[in-house]
C-alpha cells in the first residue's frame, strides 16, 4: 500500500471514486484548476445548450418568450428538488445574490424593523447589502448556536443572515441550530448558501430565506443568475421592495397599480437574462445526477486528503489549517493560511499551472469541486505548493498585494 | 412611377435603401418579423461572440475575470460614445431596467425627497417601481414640457420619470424641452430610453438620469442586461441603495465597511451576467457601423410608409393611427388601434405569419427597426393585415384575451 504522500496513493484513490466518470462531462484544461468554489468549470452540455438557446432566438423570435418566461419558477422548482431541499414554489432563478439578498432582506425588514446580525467575516456582499438596509450587529467568525442566541438576547434582532458556508475559512454552519436560535428570538433566518449549493446537502425546511448562487458549484457560468428560497408561509406576508414588472398579477394586462403574484414569483423583479438562465439548467441537472449525498462524501474525502498532505508537507513550511478539521464542520474548500499567502497564490498560478486563489489577508484557498476534481489534481497541486515554497520561488514574485479574483 | 400601394413602390424603396446590406448582418426566417420593438434579431456575429466566450470561460476559467470584470463599464462607454450621447464613465450596462430604474430612483429620492412625476401610460415596470418609492403625480398621455411644468408647479417635484419613446403610442418626447422643465421645478430628470436606444439619436447631455434596455433595437438577445447612465456632476451625491461588493472601492479588498466607488461604477450590485454581457458589445457594434442618424433617416422613412399604407388601406377597416403623424414626435414603431386589435394580431400571426405584438387595450405594434427592416416587409404585413381583416378571419379565434408577449 502506498504511503499518503506518494501520488499512488491519490490514484488508488481516483481508481476506486466511483463519480470519476463526471470529469467527462467538463471541458477540461492544461492547469489544474483548484478554484472550482469561486467559478466552476464548463459542463459540455452547457456549451450546447447555450448554443441552441442563442438559435432558438434567431428562430423563434419574441414567440420564444412563451417557454422563457417560465424559466425563473421552473429552475426554481429544479433546485428546490435536487439542491437546496425546499418545495416547488419556494425557489426562483434570478438576478444576483446581492439583488436578491437585497429584496429578501428589504422585505424582512420593513415587515419586522429591527437590528440584523450577521458576522464579522460574512462574504462582503452580504455585509454591505445588510449595512445598507438597517443597524448591524457583528458576530465573530463562524458562530455557534450559542453565539447568535447571544446575540438576539437582548429582543431586539429582526434578521439574522449568515453563509453556510464562509467563503474563506470553508467552515460549515450549524444551519439547523443557529436557525432555530434566530425563530427562538422572534428573528427571522436568512442563509446565504453560495458556498454549499451542490456540495453540501441543504434542508431549507423550516428556513425563512436563503439565497444562492450557481456559478460555483453548479457550473452555469461565470456570473449566472442566481436565486432566492423563501419558504410559502411568508410569501403573502412580504413583499419586494423593486416592484417589477415579472413580479405583477396579470403581467401582461400591464394594469395602473402594483399587484404582485401571491407567490414566489412576486420576487422577481425585470426581465431575466435568458441566454443565462438556459445555461442554468443543464448545469444543475448534471449535477443532479451525481447526486448531492454522493457528491458530499467525495467531497469530505477530498479535504481531508488535502489536510493530510497539508499536515505532512506545508504545515513544517509555515502554513496553518484555516479550515476546520472535523469534516462536519467544512465544506468543499480548504484554506491554508500563510504570511506570504499573497506571492505564493501568485507563484502558483504563474509558475506551476496552479489555479487556487487568495483571500486576504493571508489565506490561500483551495476549491475541490468533486464533480470533477481528481485525488491526483491534490497531490500535484500540493506537490507543487511545496516544491515552490521549499525553493524560494514565490520571492521572486511582487509582494504587494492587488486585485484577485 | 408604382402607386404607393404597389409592391413595386416598396422595393423600389428597398434597392434605393443605403442600409439595405446590413440585413445580411442578421439571423433571418420565414416569418415577416414585426416586433424587433420588442426583441431585436439575432446578429450573426453575436451568435459568434457567445459561443468565443463560453469557450474562453472553459478555458481561461476563474482568470478569465480580470477582463470580464471591466465589461459593464467598457460596454457603457461604448453605448455613451455610440448610443445615448453621454461621456465616458458615465454609463454601466448591468442588472435589468427595473433594478436599474429601481437603483437610481430610490438614489435621487433619497438625496431630495419629494413627489415623483410620471405619466399614466409610462411603461408599467417603471409606474410600478415608481410606485412602491413614494407619492407619484399621473400626467395624461404623451405630455408635453407644458405638461410637465404644471405638474411641478406646486414645487414639491424631486423626480421626473418618463419614456423617450411611449412603449405603446411610440410617440416620441421633447425630451430637452421636459429635462428643463423639470430642472426649472427643481427636480431631477430621469429618461427611460428603452424604446429610443438605437434608432433615435439621444443627447444625454444636461440629463440627470437614465435607463435602457439593449433587447429592443440593440439586439444583444432575449433579457440581455440593461444599461443606466448618471451625469458625472451627480455621482459623489447619489448612493446606490443596493450596497454591492461591485461598486465598492478596493472590491477584493473586502474591507470592513461599504466604500463606493467615487464614479458610476458604485451603481454596480452583484456579480454580472458574463455569457449575456458579451452579446451586447457586437449588437452594438454593429448599430454602431450603419450609425444612429442614418438609422433614423430610414426609421422615419419606413414608419411615414407604414402609415401611408395605414391610410390607403386600414383606415377604411375601422383601424386608427395610435402614433403621431408628426415623424419629429415618433419613434420606430408604429401602433394601430382597433377595437378587434388582441384578435387582430392574434389571427397576424397564427394564420399570416406576420409577427407584430398586441398591447391593451386596443393597440397592434409594428416595430419596424432600420437595420433589418424592409420596406416590402412593411408592405407584405400591412397586405396580408388588410385581407385579414377584408376576410373577417380574425373572427376565427377566441376573443379573450391572454398573455402576449
Amino acid at each position: 500500500v502506498a504511503a499518503v504522500t506518494e501520488r499512488a496513493h491519490a490514484a488508488g484513490l481516483d481508481a476506486a471514486d466511483p463519480l470519476a466518470g463526471f470529469r467527462d462531462e467538463f471541458v477540461l484544461c492544461e492547469r489544474i484548476y483548484m478554484d472550482g468554489n469561486s467559478l466552476g468549470r464548463l459542463p459540455r452540455r452547457v456549451e450546447e445548450r447555450v448554443a441552441a438557446l442563442v438559435q432558438e432566438w434567431g428562430e423563434r423570435l419574441v414567440t420564444g418568450w412563451h417557454e422563457w418566461i417560465e424559466l425563473p419558477a421552473r429552475l426554481g422548482d429544479l433546485l428546490a428538488r435536487e439542491i437546496v431541499g425546499a418545495q416547488p414554489g419556494e425557489v426562483l432563478v434570478c438576478d444576483s445574490v446581492t439583488v436578491n439578498l437585497y429584496k429578501l432582506a428589504a422585505a424582512a425588514l420593513d415587515r419586522r424593523p429591527g437590528v440584523i446580525v450577521t458576522a464579522v467575516d460574512e462574504f462582503p456582499t452580504d455585509r454591505y447589502v445588510l449595512q445598507g438596509l438597517g443597524e448591524v450587529r457583528l458576530l465573530d467568525p463562524d458562530p455557534a448556536a450559542d453565539d447568535v442566541a447571544a446575540a438576539c438576547a437582548p429582543g431586539d434582532v429582526a434578521l439574522v443572515c449568515l453563509s453556510h458556508v464562509n467563503y474563506r475559512s470553508g467552515a460549515l454552519a450549524d444551519l439547523a441550530g443557529i436557525t432555530e436560535a434566530a425563530h427562538d428570538a422572534g428573528a427571522l433566518m436568512l442563509w446565504d448558501v453560495c458556498h454549499s449549493a451542490g456540495v453540501v446537502p441543504i434542508d431549507l425546511s423550516g428556513v425563512d430565506l436563503a439565497v444562492g448562487c450557481t456559478y460555483k458549484y453548479l457550473n452555469a457560468g461565470p456570473g449566472a443568475p442566481a436565486f432566492l428560497y423563501m419558504r410559502e408561509g411568508l410569501q403573502l406576508e412580504l413583499r419586494s421592495p423593486i416592484q417589477g414588472w415579472f413580479g405583477q398579477r396579470e403581467q401582461f394586462a400591464m394594469g395602473p397599480a402594483y399587484d404582485p403574484e401571491p407567490g414566489i414569483v412576486r420576487f422577481l423583479a425585470g426581465t431575466p437574462p435568458i441566454v443565462a438562465l438556459a445555461a442554468v439548467e443543464p448545469a444543475v441537472e448534471l449535477v443532479a445526477e451525481a447526486g448531492v449525498a454522493a457528491l458530499r462524501e467525495k467531497s469530505v474525502a477530498l479535504t481531508a486528503y488535502a489536510i493530510e498532505l497539508h499536515d505532512a508537507w506545508l504545515a513544517p513550511l509555515g502554513f496553518e489549517l484555516g479550515t476546520p478539521r472535523d469534516a462536519a464542520r467544512r465544506g468543499s474548500h480548504v484554506s491554508l493560511r500563510h504570511p506570504e499567502g499573497w506571492r505564493i497564490c501568485r507563484a502558483l498560478i504563474e509558475r506551476a499551472d496552479v489555479i487556487p486563489d487568495f483571500r486576504a489577508p493571508d489565506s490561500v484557498r483551495f476549491g475541490l469541486p468533486p464533480l470533477y476534481t481528481r485525488f491526483v489534481d491534490v497531490w500535484d497541486a500540493f506537490d507543487r505548493l511545496r516544491r515552490l515554497v521549499e525553493d524560494e520561488v514565490y520571492l521572486e514574485l511582487d509582494p504587494a498585494p492587488g486585485r484577485v479574483t
